[in-house]
């Protein structure tokens, strides 16, 4: 019985093209209710949400009710009282429904890198060979990982060129480890397609859905998808640092074996025994304990999707993306991010020769944006608490600062830690 | 510059003969005034400090400073401004001082399983030979992970029986994983001596300080200990679930490998490069981005500990453990813990074939205790905030319930999921 909601809206936002239009269309917003779940600070424009993802007011409270009453009042019995255990799984289900996969196929465990470790060890019994795969431009941390489980395991490691990994795939039956939408460009992949190519010679995809999880209408089961994991601190909103997730083909649980296994994933968690005997389901995967406080805040970050058809928010972020690309042009910068809105996650990037000091100007009026090095500007364009006039109002701050050099200020040149 | 804090106090706490005696120890305890830390529940003693240590007033505070404040407030800015990113490394630091660790030895990261199995595979590069060993009383998950690691890297994995790893590591040249209290017992391994065995044969020993750290006057550079993990949520009074420490001895980090790299242990963490470049300190052994909210917590649950001697919690900790066996005798309970104080950590346990039955009834009168199966009961006596007096009234209680088969309901019976 699928959890799944698959994109049941065809419902699409027309582009504004004034800023009366743009009202218009917040008038409107089918979506406009999701922003009153947010608890977002005054005066300020969050096109960051493709980073860390602002706090809602369920979020805030689930944390203080698991920090405040659970563990304060009822100590150890809250693993019990309030299902602490089970949050794996039950805060899996509520992302299942939001990237088209069945209730139980979701866990919330560690870290996106940790579970590419363990879905791309595990994927090695389902692959016609144990080659390990990446693209060059894949998200750096996903090369790390791969190629140290690579080293470790004794199997063939191979980075590839950009767009290269599915012939690779198909060629080697390997394990090809892939984001559904590009970090730097927010170029989305064809999951379908991809996995009937890899699957054409007995290859293997373990897809990182960290950039696409709540802001594009992901279908794993129709799209024949497999294994995968993503991050929950995004287009989540989960909170900084919050546990990801895996997701795992039902069919092919049982068959499948962590390398990094944990008393939370043992078929008698509470019996101690000195072996390990994993659990028939999804657990298996899960590891040391989970933490609590994080997962709690997750758990509530979720609820603003309760009811929400995702078909809608893609089509919303879609529009906001069309938005920032439409009123981009003559400002001199390169749009890096595809214009054709299908083929585009949830952030449109640019370049410009200073755009460090492009994003401290802006940072200074409210706009809060980020940068990439070398030279990426990126919006993130939230669909969830993210109005039509915030964009256009953001676009002309953009323009006066380019029109006016506004960036080219000794002030912006000073680079933080952590960009 | 070394931050540790050996244990400087010989004071000891002398046994109470009655409850007056208790009273009065509790009136001129030296680290009375810690009770005033915590925020605990009116009514309850709390023994199962050992299994989850309670909220202080600074965990909590730090918890809703993170989630209310700087992640509502300043969003993705906060990993600068709320110095998140180095909270792994400053976290870490206020661990060191309490195992007798170096600034810069003691890092926050995931959970203890996955911090064994990156340190017991860097061990091998520094051990003779990659064998990897366990004894069979070892704490259950320690046991599956280090399995785990023998099956991917392809080492030998044994499993011995109770006492005999340090003669395997010894003969074999191998890495031994190795509680430094046990976590059904309470005994205490001597790491120094531990250390010189293992040693003389070529083998490295992986310290698991979860039931030891915070309760026990660890010296680990005195006792020539040279790799550790342990977790946060016991003595440490972290959090549920809060992420877990690990050591490397400075002199050895250059020449060890984490075979799960992630980008918040990369040299160049916002470079974003392909490939791995490890940090040329103890970071490089992070992974994926930690759980914020929760190391929060844990930052904030340390400040108890500040200005603390670790000494005289280990003296009280043993005057309370000590109380809990004298009253013991003659009730009919088995103590399965050293009698020898300086041989016992943090917990006292009792076997009796009702044993499971018997917590219930103590729970019902408001002492919290915990059962492990099949019959073993555990007191954990956390000295930061217990005080002799609610442990002579527990051990009343507890008397009473033996004295008049009290535990003998069936209400007593019904097991809950977690125990």
């Amino acid at each position: 019985m699928p959890a799944v909601s698959r994109a049941k809206t065809k419902m699409s936002y027309t582009l504004p093209d004034s800023r009366h239009a743009a009202e218009t269309l917040d008038e409107h917003d089918i979506l406009g209710h999701a922003h009153d779940f947010f608890d977002l600070p005054n005066g300020k424009v969050y096109l960051v949400g493709h980073s860390l993802g602002p706090a809602t007011h369920n979020a805030l409270d689930a944390l203080e009710m698991a920090g405040g009453r659970s563990w304060r009042n009822e100590l150890v019995k809250a693993w019990n009282s309030a299902s602490w255990f089970d949050l794996p799984q039950t805060v899996g289900n509520k992302i299942a429904r939001l990237i088209g996969a069945n209730e139980g196929e979701v866990l919330i465990a560690d870290s996106v890198s940790l579970n590419l470790y363990k879905l791309a060890s595990a994927a090695r019994t389902l692959a016609r060979t144990s080659t390990l795969i990446v693209e060059e431009d894949e998200f750096p941390t996903d090369q790390y990982i791969i190629e140290a489980l690579a080293a470790l395991a004794g199997a063939d490691f191979v980075r590839v060129a950009p767009g290269e990994g599915l012939n690779t795939v198909k060629a080697t039956g390997g394990v090809l480890v892939l984001s559904a939408v590009n970090y730097r460009s927010a170029d989305i992949r064809d999951i379908a397609d991809a996995e009937r190519r890899a699957q054409a010679g007995g290859g293997v995809i373990v897809w990182d859905l960290s950039h696409a999880t709540g802001v594009i209408a992901l279908d794993m089961k129709a799209s024949g998808a497999r294994l995968a994991t993503g991050c929950t601190y995004k287009y989540l909103n989960g909170g900084p640092g919050a546990p990801a997730f895996l997701y795992i083909d039902q069919s092919l649980t049982a068959r499948l074996s962590t390398p990094l296994p944990g008393w939370m994933g043992h078929a008698r968690p509470f019996a101690f025994e000195p072996s390990y005997d994993p659990a028939n389901n999804i657990r298996r995967f899960a590891s040391g304990t989970p933490p609590i406080l994080s997962l709690a805040a997750l758990s509530g970050a979720l609820e603003v999707f309760e009811g929400i058809d995702i078909g809608l928010v893609q089509a919303k972020a879609r529009a906001l993306g069309d938005l920032v690309i439409e009123r981009a042009k003559g400002m001199g910068l390169e749009v890096t991010s595809p214009e054709d809105a299908a083929c585009r996650g949830g952030h449109v990037s640019f370049t410009h020769p200073h755009g460090y000091e492009v994003v401290q100007a802006l940072i200074n009026r409210g706009v809060l944006a980020d940068f990439r090095a070398p030279e990426t500007i990126r919006f993130g364009v939230s669909p969830l608490y993210l109005r039509f006039t915030e964009v256009w109002d953001a676009m002309d701050d953009l323009k006066d600062i380019l029109d006016h050099d506004a960036w080219d200020d000794p002030v912006y040149r000073q680079r933080d830690t952590v960009t």
